[in-house]
């Protein structure tokens, strides 16, 4: 079967544009609407058979060429010491502002805190039998952070900038505890059977360039070399760093996923060569009918460099009102329009 | 007096460099949150006699060298049938979705619907006597169609990204509606006495570049055009648009405002000749203390290139939680940085 998502990740020749949607599993599918009546999403992240069970959803439904593991980048933070709840977007009790906050954090222990993460992961590579390849995710360190300093989300991160700016001492410690909690789980993820690892790096693109480079990039880095393994890619989801794209390509993953705002032409211009690209269909155009969806996938498709890795998605996430019909006719179109040889036979 | 901001705005040469903060009248300042305990926000936008004392507040006690009107962006909605109420973020009554609803949107009369901002702006020219120029200002035309389409502001603005793809005929025509209500009020604002106009667009930014032309950079090129005047600058406040901003130059604005993220040396490389700068000192420098401060003005003031008309501001609004302190040691070393010959006197 299929490594043609994995051979796509590593610069390899492939023989189609290999397609996986970011956040496929989710409310725009009746089979999850169903399960989430009857359990809340902590209860369907921390059971390995439901977790398992709404992953191949998508992977049943569409034939989307590679699984993503059902779970949220905020799981780490629990193992370390702070409660996460959603009501929907997320809060995290005490929230990290000063010095003491940092050194109060636990580091976790994959096995004994995140099992369920890892038990889930191999029950999943037992039944996708080689299907498709499976990736694990995480959080980056700096996204992680400004969730734990900021203690939820935010339009403008004020108690974030304050430590950034205000104590860069305290935030550097903060990001390598993360770095180490992030590069145990990841590799406890590979070795519980992840093919691929995404890394989120969901705020890194609220930060200025001067302050990129040190709190989200070069964590960023530390984290990807730290679990580096042959035929394991890593991809790194730089999400609003149009301002930064140079800095993100110096993280050495291998993959870049690209938001929506940015064309995958000029994307690759700043990047420079190397890492292939993922991405970056606009979610909503799975909100326009038909006609919309092939015209954007066209698009995506015709932005991509010559001999450039691809591996089709999104920009960001599926969107709840998306219609499953959408999301069909995408993979449809993507497999069709990128089938080399089809004339030929 | 000063004209030292107009001039800058318009690239002429200036003595020294001027400098305003966006929302430089809120919360962070107790005179402000002394009036906000009598009044809630609406009231004090629609009381002239109380948003020109907001208004006035930073420039008493801070000298910067321009005001600008205290109001918000969203006071066109209410003009047009729609009511807008803070808790605390905006939430918009009957959001716009479909034609029926862009086609039910008054037009509003500047004179009768908005006379509380004429008046403001006629009294605090009185009041200033000259000491600063006034800056009027208004919601860019894609800003506000996305708080009407959205019905508040979102993370992924998915009605509005509906409404881009699904129809976007309607969207055209609501954008068509909204230049022609923002050059009404705009002009009446130059015309009760407003001697610079920005433009906010918080929003399009959102865009990516094939619907950022269409329908962010266009109507507003549109609205500049229309309220053209000799000697009254108009500034484009473009946020998040580090990936479009060779079509944030094309709106013609004498002035673009940019965020903290992008250094001013690279941002003028991708606007091109022709438009004054406007930042973009990260507001969370503000945080860091009276060293973090100084180092953060020279930082901005070093990437400045040679020659490029430059007004000091920040790359967003002012943080509630900033000292007052902090404003204060920006505004002085603005001041002692940027004073042209001041050795030889």
């Amino acid at each position: 079967m299929s490594d043609l998502f994995l051979r796509a990740c590593l610069g390899e020749e492939v023989e189609r544009t290999p397609v996986w949607l970011m956040r496929q599993a989710g409310r725009y599918m009746e089979e999850y609407r169903r399960l989430r009546e009857k359990y809340d999403f902590w209860t369907l992240c921390r059971t390995p058979e439901l977790a398992a069970r709404v992953t191949l959803q998508p992977v049943d439904r569409f034939g989307v060429d590679a699984a993503i593991l059902f779970s949220d980048i905020l799981v780490t933070l629990p193992a370390m010491g702070r409660r996460v709840e959603f009501s929907p977007g997320p809060t995290i009790d005490r929230p990290v502002r000063r010095r003491e906050d940092v050194a109060d954090l636990a580091r976790p222990d994959p096995l004994a805190d995140l099992g369920f993460v890892l038990d889930a992961i191999s029950q999943l590579r037992r039944e996708l039998e080689g299907r498709v390849p499976l990736i694990g995710f995480g959080g980056a360190p700096f996204t992680l952070a400004a969730y734990l300093v900021e203690g939820g989300g935010s339009k403008s991160f004020p108690a974030l900038r304050a430590l950034l700016y205000g104590d860069p001492e305290a935030a550097r410690d903060l990001l390598d505890r993360l770095v180490d909690a992030q590069i145990d789980f990841l590799r406890a993820q590979i070795e519980a059977g992840a093919q691929a690892i995404q890394i989120f790096d969901s705020w890194g693109g609220i930060l200025p360039r001067h302050l990129f480079e040190g709190f989200a990039a070069g964590p960023a880095a530390r984290l990807v070399e730290g679990i580096r393994r042959p035929g394991v890619p890593v991809i790194y989801f730089a999400r609003d760093c149009a301002h930064a794209l140079d800095l993100v390509a110096a993280t050495g993953a291998d993959a870049i996923s690209i938001d929506e705002k940015t064309p995958l032409d000029r994307a690759a211009d700043l990047l420079g060569p190397g890492p292939a690209l993922q991405g970056n269909l606009d979610p909503g155009v799975l909100l326009g009918g038909p006609e919309v969806v092939r015209a954007g996938v066209e698009r995506v498709l015709a932005s991509v460099p010559a001999g450039r890795g691809h591996v089709f998605n999104l920009g960001h996430g599926v969107l709840p009102p998306t219609p499953v019909e959408s999301v069909e006719i995408l993979v449809a179109e993507v497999r069709r329009a990128t089938t080399r040889g089809r004339e030929d036979k």
